[in-house]
C-alpha cells in the first residue's frame, strides 16, 4: 500500500463557526514540509489553483524531492472560491463554465509537468440547494459534455470523479456511485473514471466494499480516499475510528480486485494534530490489513462462499481475539 | 392522470411487531372490491404468485370489468416467501435463482393475458445485512444476467425494476436511481426500465424530481410509486402530507418530461382506512396538479431558468397564499 | 456478567413483507428450550400477556428450571395487539388506556411470581404518525399519570421505560434518553426508571455509552438491551458486528457506573439461526470486555483524563494489533 | 407575531469549503442596517463578544434606535474562537472554563444595557467527536454547575439554551429537547430555560411542534429560532421551504400555549441575498399562520381531539385548495 495524503490536512481547518480555523493558517510549502512528518506518507494530494499556480511547479517539485515525497493527484479545486457558488460545469453562467473547464485543462497540465498522470474532481457546488432551482435536465448534459471535454484534453491523465451526496449543497448531481459510474459510461472516455471517498459512500448508506467492486468491476475505480464518519455526514474523522469491520472489508476487496493505487487520507483533524491523525489512520489501515493477512484471503473468500454469516462472525472474532 | 392502487394496500397491513395485520385479512377479490371504491382509480397493481394464480386469471378479469378497473402492473413477487430469504435472483442456491427467474416469466405472461404490458420487479431480499456476507461482484453479474432473460422472454412487455436503498435487508442491491439505470444500462433491452419509488427516493436522499428527469432523460422511466415519509425509513404515507414541495415540483417534470404512464399508489395505511387514505392521496396528487396549472408551467420553467431562488420561492408562495 | 435474551430472538422472525415469518412458528416453551441451548445464558426476557397467560406461570417456572434458565424481565406487551394502534396508555379512549394499565399491573405481579422484580415497558404504539394527529400536552400527561399509577402498584418492583424514536410508529414520545429520563424524573418512584435498548441509542444519534453513565448518575439505569445496526433503524443485528468501538466504549463505562444487572440480548436474527446468533453476540460483547481488561480500567481513565484523543486511539490500537 | 432576525445572517456565510465566504464580510453596524431592511423585522440577535464590545453599547443603541430596531437576544458565543474547541462549560481546562462563565456573565450584563432581559446560549462546541474522548459524567456536572452560575447572576435575565444534536462537534451534550429540559430543570432556576432552533429539532428527528408543547407545558420555552432543513442537518434554509405541514403545526400549536417571545430567524443564506432570503421567510410564516387563520383553531382542535387522520387531511387540504 502506498500512502498519500492531502495538503489540506495541514491546513487551518476551518468550519462554518470558526471561519479562520481552528489552528492558524499554512502556506503550501509548509504543508508539505508537515507532511514530510507523516511515517509511511509517500504522496501528497494538492488542489490547483489554491495550492500552487504554474509559476510555483519548479520550487514545489524541489521541495517534494526534498521531503521524499511525490504528488499523488491533483485534484481540480472548483469549489473553494465564491464564484463557483452556484455550480462550476453547471453554472447558469456561462463564462463560469468555461472558466472552469479551463481550470482543469490546466490541472492536467500542470499533474503532468507534477509527474503524475492522476487529476481528481470534485465538484461539490454542483448541485442545488432548494426545490425549483435547478433544470437537471440541462445540469446533466452539461456536466457530461464538461467532462468529456476535459478528458479528450489529455487521454494519457486519468481523471477521478469524485461523488458526494451533499455538503456543501444540500443535493450535489455527482452524489452516489450509481450516478457516478452512469455519468462516466456516458462521457465514454477511457481516462475518465470514479474516485471514492468513503466516507462519503458512508454517507449515502453505501457500503464502501460494494462501491469498489462494482467500480472495480468497470475499470473505473481510479482513486481512493479514506476517512470515517458516523454514516450521517462528511466528518473526515481518523480512519477505522468508527467503521472497523467496514474498512477491514473494504480492503480485503480493494486486494481482491487488485487495486494497485494510492491510499489517499482525506481526514479533516479539527482539533488534533494534523501529523498524528495521519500517523492513527495509517497505522489504523495498517492494523485492518495486517488482520485481513492473518485471516487469509482464501479463508475469508471461502466463508463469503458458504453464505453462513454466522460462522463468519466467528471466525473473524475469534482471530481478533486470539491472543487478547 | 391515471391513477392506480396496489391491492396490498387493502391488506391488512402488517408489521413486525404485529404481524397478524392491523386489521383482518382480506382476500384479492375483496380488496379488488375495496380499490373500487376509491375514487378515480382506474386500476390496480396486483402481484404473482401471492395475489393470484394463472387459473384465477379468467374470474380476476371479469371481476375487474365488473369493477371498472384494470390491471396496470402486475408485481413479481420475489421477496414474500421465506425462500427468497438470501436473495431471489442472485441467491447462493441456483436451484432459487431459476425458480425467480420462473415466476418472472410466468408474470411476464399473466400480465397480457390481463390486458397490461408493464409488470413492476422488486428485488428487496437480494442484498445483504452484514459485511462479508455476499461476494458484490458475483451478485451484479447475477443481476444482469437474470434481468436480461427475463427481458428477452417478451420483448413487448416493459419490465420496470424498483430501486429501493434498505428494508427488509440492511442494503439491497438495487438501490439509488444511479445503480438502477446503470444496471438497466448493462442489461441493454429496450423494454427494460425503471420505477420510481418517491418514498424509495426519498429515503435515498434524492430529490423525486431530479430522479424523473434522469430516467426520463435515457427512455427509462416506465412507472411511478407514490406515497410520502419523513426522508428517513419507507413509511409509505399518505402521499403529501411531508414533501409537498417535493411533490409538487416532480408532477411539474412529470409532466415537462411527457410521462403519460400510471400515477400509482403505494402507500401502507397501517391505522387508516385503506380507502380513505387512497382517496386523501389522490386528492393531494390533484391539489399539487392544479397548483402548477395555476402557477403556469411557463412561469415556471422561466423561474427555473432564471435562477434566483429567492424569487421563484416568492412567486410559489403569492400563489399559494392568494386568496387564503 | 450476566447474560439473558428476550424469547421473541427465537421466534418466526416476521417483517412487513414476510409477515408469516422467516422461520417457522414456535411455541413459548420452544423458545424457551431454544434459548437454554445458548452458551453462558442464565436469563430470559418474557412478554405478558403475548407469550403467557396467568395460569402458565407454574409450568414455567418448572421449564425454566429444567433448562437452568430464569426469568430476567417480564416485558409488558402493549403493542402487538392491533388493539393499541393508536396507543396505549395514551390511546385517545379511555377503555384502551384502563385496559393497558391493567395488562401492566398483572405483569408486574406476575413478574414477582415469576421470581424477578424486573418489568419492561416499551411504549411503541404511544406516538404518531401525523403532524395535527396528536395533543402532545395531553399525550404527556397521560404517559405520565399511567406510569405513576403502575409504579404505585408494587414499589418492590422495579419498571423500566425502553425508549426508541420510531417504528413502529414514524414518531413515538417516549424518544430518546433525554424524554425517558425527564418522563421518570416527573414519575418520580424510586422504582421507575429506565432501559437501555443499544439499538435504540444509535438510531437517535446517541452514544451508548454517554446514555449509559447519564441515566445511571440519576440511578435510573435499570436495563439494558444489547443489538447493533447501522444508526439509522433499528435492525437489532447480532452485537459487535457494525459498532464495535462504541460497544467496547459502553462496556468500560458500565463498569465505571457499577452495573450490575442484566446483559439482555434483544436481536432479531430474521434470516440466522437464533441460537448461533445469540452465541456470537455474546462472544462478541466478552471479547469486548476482555478487550477493556486487557487494556485496563486505570489507563483507559487515564488517556480520558489526558483529553488526547490521537494518543488514545493509538493506545487502543496497538493493544488490539498486538499479537495479530 | 414580532420578528427578529440573528446579525450572522447578514454576514459573508462561510463554510468550511469557503472559508473566507460567500460574500463580502460585513462589520455589525452594516448588518444592522441590512437587517433595517428587512420588511416587518422588529429586533434582531446579535453575539457577544464577536459582534460588539462592551464599548460598543452606547453606538450600537444609537443605530438600533436609527434603524427602528431592538435587540431581540444577546447571543453568548461561545464557539467561534478556537480557544473552546474542546468545549467552553466543559472544557478539560479550568481556566477556559472560567473564562467561558465570565463572558456568559458580561453577556448577561449587556443584554440589560442594550434593553433586552434575554441570553441565549448554543454551547456547540461542548461535545465530543470521537469514543473514549471525554468522561461523560464529569460533562454533564460541569454544565449543571456552570450554567447555574450564570444563572444566578441576574435572575431578571432569562437564559435560553439552545440544543443541537451535532455541528461542530459530532455530538453535542446538550443535544435534544429532552436532555436540554432535563438540564434546565437540574438548574433548577425559574430564569434558565430552552431555546428551540427548529432546524436543530428537526435533525435530531423531532416534529417542533411538539417540543414546543413539551416545553411550554415546563415554562420553559424561552426563545425560537426558525429556519428549514431536510432533516439530515443544519442547512439553515429559508423558512418553510421544506417542512410546511409542520411549520403550521408548530405556529398553531405555539398559538395554542401562548407563545408571546420572538419568532427569530435563524438562516444560513449562503448564496442568497440575506434580506430577501429574511423577507421570504417571513413572508412563509405569514402564510402559515394565516392558513391556521382561515381553519380555525377550534376546527383544529376538534380535528386533532378527533383523531380521525384521513379526515384531518381531507379538512386541511380543502382549506389549502379552496380558491386554487
Amino acid at each position: 500500500m502506498k500512502f498519500s495524503a492531502g495538503l489540506w490536512i495541514f491546513g487551518s481547518s476551518a468550519d462554518r463557526f470558526v471561519a479562520s480555523g481552528y489552528r492558524k493558517p499554512t502556506s503550501t510549502d509548509e504543508r508539505i514540509r508537515l507532511a514530510s512528518k507523516v511515517k509511511d506518507l509517500q504522496g501528497v494530494d494538492i488542489h490547483y489553483p489554491s495550492d500552487f499556480k504554474e509559476k510555483d511547479v519548479g520550487r514545489l517539485k524541489d521541495l517534494l524531492k526534498a521531503c521524499k515525497l511525490r504528488v499523488g493527484t491533483v485534484c481540480v479545486d472548483l469549489f473553494s472560491d465564491a464564484r463557483w457558488m452556484n455550480g462550476a460545469l453547471t453554472s447558469p453562467d456561462e463564462a463560469v463554465r468555461s472558466e472552469a473547464v479551463k481550470i482543469a485543462k490546466t490541472s492536467i497540465k500542470l499533474a503532468k509537468d507534477l509527474g503524475t498522470d492522476q487529476v481528481a474532481m470534485w465538484l461539490g457546488q454542483d448541485g442545488y440547494d432548494y426545490t425549483f432551482q435547478v433544470d437537471y435536465g440541462v445540469s446533466w448534459d452539461r456536466l457530461v459534455e464538461a467532462v468529456k471535454e476535459c478528458g479528450r484534453y489529455d487521454p494519457s491523465v486519468k481523471i477521478g470523479l469524485e461523488y458526494k451526496i451533499k455538503e456543501p449543497r444540500t443535493h450535489i448531481f455527482i452524489s452516489t456511485v450509481g450516478k457516478a459510474l452512469l455519468l462516466v459510461n456516458e462521457v465514454g472516455l477511457k481516462n475518465v473514471g470514479v474516485i471514492i471517498d468513503v466516507g462519503h459512500a458512508l454517507m449515502a448508506f453505501e457500503n464502501p466494499a460494494e462501491s469498489v467492486v462494482l467500480l472495480a468491476k468497470h475499470n473505473k475505480l481510479f482513486h481512493l480516499h479514506l476517512n470515517d464518519n458516523y454514516g450521517d455526514w462528511d466528518h473526515d474523522m481518523i480512519v477505522g475510528t468508527v467503521h472497523l469491520w467496514e474498512l477491514v472489508e473494504m480492503l480485503f476487496w480493494l486486494q481482491e480486485v487488485g487495486y494497485d493505487g494510492w491510499y489517499g487520507l482525506d481526514i479533516y483533524p479539527y482539533r488534533e494534530d494534523p501529523v498524528q491523525a495521519c500517523n492513527q489512520s495509517i497505522e489504523n489501515i495498517k492494523l485492518a490489513a495486517k488482520f485481513i493477512e492473518r485471516v487469509g484471503a482464501d479463508r475469508l473468500r471461502q466463508l463469503i462462499r458458504k453464505a453462513d454469516i454466522a460462522r463468519t462472525i466467528g471466525t473473524l472474532r475469534k482471530e481478533m481475539s486470539r491472543h487478547l
